[in-house]
């Protein structure tokens, strides 16, 4: 499978760099029949886009969804859906004061590694922007799994230093405008929660559900870290705490805590699955930094403009569409058109 | 591709169940020519079973790897190399009184969800012994490796509360028998280094390096956490302490710092590679446990026997054998057979 | 993989239906650093969409392709290369008529038993015209083939009754008008050979050569047919007189005769690579049929307008895309990015 | 994926040289909690192993299939399952005199090109033996298949100039004892037909039902010619004799004729599935031959021993089998865990 596809049942092929023509997705695998929603789509797009205004980047593109494929009708033809959005203010001129600078922490030098050239405008192929086509699948993958009654939330648990079960947006901006007050960019860290995930859904060995959610975790930009159930901590732990011992609910065969998160062999157990992403801080800042250019000459750079100064919360309805796509990626009874019986 | 299947240039396909007849696998797309180092293997296999005795379970398995196919004359022959192990002393009766029980944080439920029947003795296919492998197959990866020079290394960095740079297997032992001693086990985290990894290894979007090798280490039984570079500790920094600027080293392109952990953009930049890994406690516990069984009978389990007390070291060739099979399957030209010239 | 996608190192992934927004692909995996022929693409497609006038079809496209990413200053970046046709004038009114009707050896019944619904407007995804986009992967392909010598042709060799080893255009015009003024369609047969394709190229087992080539030519609409070497007529012959014996020529090891197609075992002997192609006649005629309507009532349905009396010529340069993509998907060494060194 | 895996869904994984330990394979996706019929599978192999005994090689292999993994008490577990069958009578000495020899229309030169090294005894990787684990992995996907009531059946059409519907053992017997007087090898036809697959089953584009049949085909050893429906019959035909119209028969949607094979668009339509599969003749003949060794000297290359005439009737349930696993594959529905609810 190539490198810009994730998924078997619900594949998306992604493609598009920061300042080309247009950025967008593939979708193979969708059932058929499906009435989608295009204003869910634009709310999720919305939701990355927009942030929260002062502290963000102020980019300005319409970002307007064209659907080439696979819809008639407003339903779902079983058929690849192929989308673009178009990237519709690139001045390439912009940028050429940083064509031949390896910005610090950014992949430029990695890019020039491996391919010997690349795109250089606003990060190319390497940019936060390549993330939209995964919100708009993930959006689509979402409302095949509400159907389901499958529920994705994601919250903002840390910024920087401090910390918090769920940071209201108000919370967020506050700290935000500190950190940009002080030309400076800072990490934070996320958790997702899948409710209603019924049990029996994941597979043993190298198709864990952990597994496959922690490389689509990884493939967005910024992320250094995944955890589920107890992470890290579990390392701290004895067994005789860390155990989930089984009861029956009424019937039903729960456990009594969750530090599985969800999750026991690779599969899921019917409880809360819930884990938690850490990203690195956005490492444009506004600040003179040493670096190379592509000779090797060591230079000073220094960046204008406006931009993020950390990735939430426009990186939750990314992390989240990730979340939705690796799911039901693992439902194939939810894949397959309504009218297949084989 | 299969659940069970891992790679795309150099494929691992594992197979067995821990009592059943044999566990194994099946490695295809390694190269042509390529001189077996059997003791090599050997070595890495003891490395896993022996751990340090008085801790560690002693099943008595001769654990000889029998090879099927592949290698003729002690050379690849770049055909599918199939490798088994026997299952000794399986002894079924020995497991009638789990047949029924749903161990607390073991698989049997969600196999059993999943599946509708299970094999229950000694775990089956969710069995720890069912990494045996990736050992097999790691160790014919690191010796490919090892020609252009890479080299992975693991150390323990932390049992239960007890943490350090590279625990000596002394200090291990000396944790893990406290442990023991409480009729408890515990959980503990490892560090994995890739040295010499060239520039430019790895995939941009889906297939970032990092998203390759956490879902290699998710692949891993009891793994919770994955980080690579600042991890975790990345939410808490300001991109102006977290940066890696780049410098010239007598011609060469380095950066000063490696918070990166030697990826950028999901692309090798030619520092070390490093990472954590986080394990739960072994469940298997000394202590009576309330539980249910199939029928949804709330009941006390019990073990008896011998068991681990951690995963560590036992797991450290498992996860360096994990580590090396992902590396290599980014390296399609060190994967073609030497003759190949397209 | 999607079934929309074919490839592994070099892959196309196609969308569209016929008379949606837009058809197009995505490659994956094409090596970077490639400067692209535009002229060329145009010149294979223009191949395509012509024919020979008077008895080809006449929809007024413009056919212009638009490529999206993946292409920087007139060079591939190694990244993916996604690209679309506009389908300008489409009418769904025109296609009101044929809305709730089966025609006789189309899609449409499988389409609807598959899905549940169609987008039945000039055949949708089922339409000749969802080639196209392999004719520009396929340009792409040939063009890195070219560099290394290796050179696709293919010939008309049967049209209906009429056999030739390669009919002119004049000829298969002078066919198809007679064919198109008895208001029928009619079949045909193409001969391709692959010249200059170095021995070793193929893989044993399931993706011998020859059987990612068959599974390439019948994804192609209307292919009932293909058979490589001596082909069915090999069901007829003795060992004795199929065989290819080896001799040596001036120091390289060569077949005496070429009953193999150039391939044994599945893998490339350096010899001619040679197939033949079969095609059924196109299903849409001139003449009223009887078939049945969604309902299952029973109709005669007729046709007006233009339609293609034959695949043949313009189904050449798709059965020349396709070739060069199987067997630049057989070349990891090719596709790879010039930089990488593993 | 490898080159040595078909399919996605119900995937098998081959492995194994003629004359190395032993040849197996490793089957995942196998749905959970099905009693294998070991007989059936049993009596499969004995359809290939026996073969017409006079005409017939007579390896004496007992050619037991040792089950590895993923049965337990009889019933599969949804987890891989491994076997493999051991090559008992392997003499290498008696392959020293083949060893440096480049065997006419055999794989030893393209193999020995591509790898640099092969396994020269009895074929190695390229003999008919190795597809053995074909008919295991085949026996096991009929098993499901006929609890659907879905039914493959083949048969001899053509033995070198003769010709026939069906032959019978016996006609079969005494084509081919006369050309083994002759000291001569001859090709065969065979046709496939596969009852009451329902329609819908299949999948548009690259994945047409047509296009992995003859994948499946061209992986076996011989094949050079694959057709469906009318085949190669169709370039000589009009649209109005080819077209299959449809009827309404007591309220079910049928196709008058079934010129199409039972496929349309890549789906099938619920109509018989046919097609035919041409074979070259075995080149392994009783007489001399010219040839070179793998120093490019010319030689006279003469063989010993009994060896088959013809592919046929031995064959045919390894293309039974291969054609119920391409056909499984494409049945998600089928292949999933009967407790699977997603």
């Amino acid at each position: 499978m190539g490198a810009n596809t994730f998924g078997n049942n619900f594949s998306l092929t992604t493609f598009g760099e920061s300042h080309g023509v247009a950025i967008g997705g593939v979708i193979d695998g969708c059932p058929s029949g499906l009435l989608i929603d295009f204003n869910m789509i634009e709310k999720e797009l919305q939701r990355r886009k927009t942030g929260l205004n002062s502290a963000m980047s102020q980019r300005k593109e319409s970002d307007e969804v064209i659907f080439l494929s696979g819809i008639f009708e407003g339903k779902t033809l079983g058929t690849p859906i192929a989308f673009m959005v178009k990237n519709e203010d690139a001045k390439s001129a912009d940028y050429e004061s940083i064509k031949d600078v390896y910005r610090p922490s950014h992949a430029d030098f990695t890019y020039q590694q491996k391919y010997g050239l690349r795109d250089y405008r606003g990060g190319g192929r390497s940019s936060a922007r390549t993330l939209l086509p995964c919100v708009v699948a993930g959006a689509i993958a979402k409302q095949i799994l509400q159907q389901h009654n499958i529920e994705i939330h994601s919250f903002v648990t840390q910024i920087g230093e401090e910390r918090s079960p769920a940071f209201s947006n108000e919370d967020i901006l506050s700290i935000l405008n500190k950190v940009k007050k002080e030309k400076d960019t800072v990490g934070a860290a996320v958790r997702v929660e899948i409710d209603n995930l019924p049990a029996g859904v994941g597979e043993p060995y190298f198709r864990k559900l952990q597994a496959v959610l922690a490389q689509a975790m990884f493939s967005i930009n910024a992320v250094k870290g995944f955890e589920y159930g107890e992470g890290f901590h579990a390392a701290s732990m004895r067994g005789s705490e860390c155990n989930d011992t089984f009861v029956n609910i009424d019937g039903k065969i729960r456990t009594k805590t969750n530090h599985s998160g969800g999750i026991q062999g690779g599969i899921s157990n019917g409880e809360k699955v819930y884990f938690n992403v850490a990203f690195k801080p956005i490492p444009t800042i506004m600040q003179s930094q040493n670096t190379v250019d592509v000779n090797g000459n060591e230079i000073v750079y220094e960046v204008e403009g406006r931009h993020d100064v950390c990735v939430v919360p426009r990186v939750l309805p990314v992390v989240e569409a990730m979340t939705a796509i690796a799911i039901l990626d693992f439902c194939p009874l939810i894949c397959t058109s309504q009218h297949e019986k084989y």
